[in-house]
C-alpha cells in the first residue's frame, strides 16, 4: 500500500507528544491517531519539521513513526527523513517502510542554491534511499532557505519516477501551483499530487488552483477535511465561510518558532495530547500568548462548535 | 515639527504611484495624501522598502518625498533613508529634512549578523545623517535577515537619542513589544513610538501589546485607523470583528513579493492611484489574482461598505 | 573605443583614494594611473566593491570615474555600476559612458537564487543600460552570495550580446574556467574574455586553465601582469616562481573586509595614494595588523625588488 | 585524561577513510594514527566537517571514533559531536566518552544569528551532553554562517565551565586571537586554549598572535608541527620560510568543497589512506585537478624532501 500521484485529501502533519520529562508520549500518539482517523484523514505524515524530528534519537524516530503507523491502521503514513547526510536518511528510510511506511518526505537541505545543484541532491537522496520507496518533495523556501522553481520541480519529478507527491509550501505559492497544473495540462509533466502545507494560510485559494488537499499540522484537521471537501464539492462560499472563522487562530499558528507552541497548546486543550512539551530548543508560550490563543478560540467557537468550551474571551 | 517619542495612530506606507509608462504620477500623490488625511491618518511614511525607493534616482526620490510632505500638510512625513552606503543616506536625509520631513527611517544593512556589528552600523548612520534628525528604527527581519533582540533594540535606541520610533514588523514579534514595554516599565529604556507594520497581520494583538499604532500600507488604511482607535478605547470585541473582516484581504496583501501588486491593484480600485504599474523588477498580478483580490474584496464588503463595489464573487 | 570578447591581460581594480577627512583625492587617482600604465596594465577598472563604490554619492562616482578615465587615455576603462535598482544603475552607465568608458560592470544583487532569477536579472540589467553598452557580467558568490553555474552564465552570454567578459571570482573556480573553455570548444558559447579576480589568490593555475588575464586589486600589479605574460608566454616554472613569492601577501590582503585596509596601506607605503583612509564602514589595520604587512613586505623584497624599502622584518 | 585548557601543539583533523565501495577503511584508520603519532601530534579529532561526519549512520560514527582513539593510545582525540538536535549529539558525545574520548567539539547550528541565540545554544548543548565532558567550541563563520564576536567566545567560555578550547578559524581571524588573549590579559577571561584551522592558511601568523597550536587537517601535520614548534622556539624566519613553501598547497587544499578531495588525494599518495573515496555529496578531483596537485607536490619537494616522489612537474 504504497503511496501514489493519486493521493488526495488531508494528511495532518503529526507533532511528536513528550511527556512532561521529555519523554515519548505513547498513549497521546494513540488518541492523536483516533483524531486523526475520526475527523476524514486520508492519510498521516510524521517527523517533519513540525514533529521535532532532529531532536529525536535514530532508534526513537522509527519507533514514533511505527506507531503512528500502527495507529493509523490502513491508511497511508508519510514519514519525514530530511537529515544532514545520506546514510542516516537511507537507515530511516528503509525501516519506516519496513515498518510500514507508505512513503517518506524529503527536504533540500539548507545549503543548496543553484538549480543543479537541488536536483543532484534529490538523485542522490533517490539512489541513498532506493528508487523502491515513494517520497514526497518538500518545497518550503521560508524555512529551508531552498528556492525550486516550478521548472526545478518538475526536473526532479522527471529525473525520479519515485516522486508522487509535492508538499507544496512556498509563500507566496499560488501562482506556483498554477505553473505546476499548466505543466500538466501542456502535458510536460506527470501526474503528481499535490497537498499544501504553510500551516493552511492559503488553503481556500489553493484548493481553487488546483491542490489535491492539504498536509499541515493545524490543530484543527476538522476544518481542514471540510475545506477541501467543500471545495472539491464547488461550494466555495461555504469553504470560505469556513476557513476565514479559522483565520485568526490559523494566522497566529503559523508564526514561525511559535507557531509548534500554540499548536500543541490547543491539541492539549482539546485533549488530543497530554503535555504540550517540547525537546529543547523549543519556544514556549507566554501567559500573554496563551490568554491571546483562548481568546481566538472562544471567538472561533461562535462559528464552529468543535472550538466550544477551549477558550475564554 | 519634527517626530518625538509620542508619535501615535496611524503613519501609512505609501506607495509611490507610477504612470504606465514608469514615470512618476504627482496627481496621484496628491490623491493618495487627500485620502490618507481624510482617513484619519496621523503621520505618512514614504520611499519605504513598499515605496519601491531602491527604484529612484537620487533627484527622484527627493522629488516624491517632497510632494507627499507638501500633500500632507501639517502631518508628520517621515522618509525612508535606507541605502547600502552613508554617502547616499546622509545627501536624501538632509535633503528632505529640508524639504519638511519630520524624520527619515533606517533599516539595517542586510549583511549585518552580531549584536555589535547592528549597533555600531546606526552609531555610524546617525553620525551620517546628523544627530539633528529624528529617525525611525525599522525591525524587518523576514525582508532584511537582520535580527534584533530586544537588548539590541534598547542598545540601539539608548545610544543615540535621536532615536524617537520602532518600526516593528518582527514575526513572529508580539513578545518583542511586551519586552521592549517591560523595560521601558523597569525603567532601562525610555520612551519611544512604537508603530507595527508587517502589513497589519498581528494589529489586532499588537495593539494589546502596547504599540502605539500602526505603520503599513495596507490597501484601507482606514482599517488601520478604526483598530487601532477601537483597541485605545478599550472596545476590543469591535476591533477585531472589524480586523478578522479584514483578514482575509490583509493575508494577501502581506505576501511577500505580490504583496505590493495586490496594494496597487486595489488602490487603483479605489480610485486612489490611476495605475498600478510597478518599476522593474516588479511582480504583477494574474488573472487569476486579480480574481481571487476581486473576490476577497466582494466578501469584505458585506462587512466593511468602504469595500462596496469594488469586488465580485 | 568599447571593450569587446578580444580584452586580455590586466584590468587592475582600482581603489578609490581619499584623504584623510574623507573628500576624493584626485592627486592620487591620477598617481594611481601613472602607475597601472607605466606596469603594462591594459585597462582599468574602476568602482567595484574594492573601490567603496556604494560609499560614494552619485556625483562622486561619476567623477570619480571620469578622471580615472582621462587619466588611463587610450586604455579602457571599465566603470562598476551594480546597485540596488536599475534607475540608479542605468543613470551611472550612461553617464560613465559619454565620459568615456569602456564598459560597465555589473553584479547580481544578493537576494536572488534561482537560475531563471538570476538571468531574468541581467536581461532587465541590460534593459536599463542599454544594449549598446558593453557589460562586464561579476561572478563573485562569496560576497554576494549568488551562485552562478556555468550553465547559468552561458545562458546570460547568449541572451544578451552586449555581455562580453566575465569576472571571474567563485571560489573555488578552476573547473569553472575548465567548464566555460569547453562549452567554447563546442561550440555552445561564442567568445568571451575570462578575467579573474579573487586577489588573484589563483592566478597561477587561472591561466593554465584558460583565462584571459586578470582583473583584481593587488597592490603589486606588475606581478599580474608578468604573471599573465609569462604564463602566455609557456614560461610556467617563472610564472610559478614569481607567483609563490607573492603568494604570503596575496592571501593576507585577500581577506575578506581587512583586504582592502592592507591593499591601501602598501599602496599608500609604495607612495601610490597619500592616505589609507576609508569611508565608513571600514575596517582599519591594527598595529599588528601593519607590522604583519611590513613583515611580508621585507620578505617579499628578497625575491621582488619591487617590494624594497617597504617593509621590515 | 580528558582535554584541558593546557592543551597546546597539533591535533589534526582526521579524514574519514572509505574504501571504493563506501565501507569504512578501518586499516587506513590504523596507517593515519601511526602517521599522527609519528610526526609529533599532540592529539587528534575526529568526526569534524572534512571527516564527512553527517554521511555517517550512528553506529558508523561511534565506531570510527573509537577506532581513532584505540590507534592513538595516550593521546587526547576529541569527537565531533555537532548535529541538528541535541538527542544525538548527546547519544554521541555520552558513548564517545565511554570508549575513551577526551572531550568532543561543538559547532553553532547555521541558523543561529543573535548573540543570545548562540549562548543560549552553547549553554542547552551543554546540558544536553553533560559538564562533565569538556568541549572544543569550534568558531567557523565561513562555512557555519554563525558568526561570534570575541564578546561572545567570552560569553560561552564564563558560562560553560567544560569549554576548555576554542577551534578559531574565523577568517579573517588574527585580530579575534588577539582580542581573547587581551581579554585573558586584563583578567576577564580565564584560561583557554586555542587552536586554529583553516586548513593553516595563517598558521604563521596565528602563532604569533598567541595561538597554541593548530587543529586543521592538512596534508602534511608534519608542517602543522614544526611551523608550531619552531613559532614557540621563537625561530620565526625559519617558520615562515616552511610555512611558505607549503602555501601554495595549503591554500589551494583550502577550498571550499573540494579541499576534501585534494587531502585525500595528497594522503593516499603518501600511503597513508588506500583510498580517496568520499561518500556522496562528496566533490571529486577533475584530471586537471590532480595534475595541478602533482605539480605542487613536485614543486613542494624542491624545499622539503617529505613531499619528494609524490609529484609530478
Amino acid at each position: 500500500m504504497l503511496l501514489t500521484p493519486d493521493a488526495a485529501g488531508v494528511f495532518p502533519i503529526a507533532p511528536t507528544p513528550f511527556l512532561e520529562d521529555g519523554r515519548i508520549d505513547e498513549a497521546s500518539i494513540d488518541r492523536l491517531c483516533a483524531a486523526y482517523h475520526g475527523c476524514g484523514s486520508t492519510g498521516l505524515t510524521v517527523l517533519g519539521i513540525m514533529g521535532e524530528a532532529p531532536k529525536l534519537e535514530a532508534a526513537e524516530s522509527l519507533a514514533v513513526a511505527a506507531r503512528f503507523i500502527a495507529g493509523m491502521g490502513d491508511l497511508p503514513v508519510v514519514v519525514g527523513v530530511s537529515a544532514p547526510g545520506f546514510a542516516a536518511m537511507r537507515a530511516l528510510a528503509r525501516a519506516a517502510t519496513e515498518k510500514g511506511a507508505a512513503g517518506v518526505m524529503i527536504a533540500p537541505q539548507p545549503h543548496l542554491r543553484t538549480d543543479d545543484e537541488i536536483t543532484a541532491y534529490f538523485r542522490q537522496a533517490v539512489e541513498a534511499v532506493g528508487p523502491d520507496i515513494p517520497f514526497v518533495l518538500q518545497d518550503y523556501p521560508l524555512t529551508l532557505t531552498v528556492r525550486m522553481t516550478p521548472g526545478v520541480i518538475r526536473r526532479i519529478v522527471e529525473e525520479n519516477a519515485s516522486c508522487v507527491m509535492l508538499k507544496h509550501e512556498d509563500w507566496p505559492g499560488l501562482e506556483k501551483i498554477s505553473a505546476l497544473r499548466a505543466f500538466q495540462n501542456e502535458g510536460s509533466l506527470r501526474p503528481l499530487s499535490i497537498l499544501t502545507g504553510n500551516g493552511a494560510l492559503f488553503l481556500d485559494f489553493e484548493m481553487e488552483r488546483g491542490a489535491d488537499g492539504a498536509m499541515t499540522g493545524y490543530a484543527f484537521p476538522e476544518m481542514l477535511v471540510d475545506v477541501v471537501r467543500l471545495q472539491k464539492d464547488g461550494r466555495r462560499a461555504e469553504a470560505h465561510d469556513l476557513f476565514d472563522a479559522h483565520l485568526p487562530l490559523v494566522r497566529y499558528e503559523q508564526q514561525q518558532g511559535v507557531g509548534l507552541a500554540v499548536r500543541k497548546y490547543v491539541l492539549k486543550a482539546r485533549g488530543l495530547i497530554s503535555s504540550d512539551a517540547q525537546r529543547k530548543p523549543g519556544a514556549g508560550l507566554s501567559a500573554a500568548g496563551r490568554a491571546e490563543v483562548d481568546f481566538l478560540l472562544a471567538r472561533l467557537a461562535r462559528f464552529d462548535a468543535r472550538a466550544e468550551g477551549l477558550g475564554r474571551l
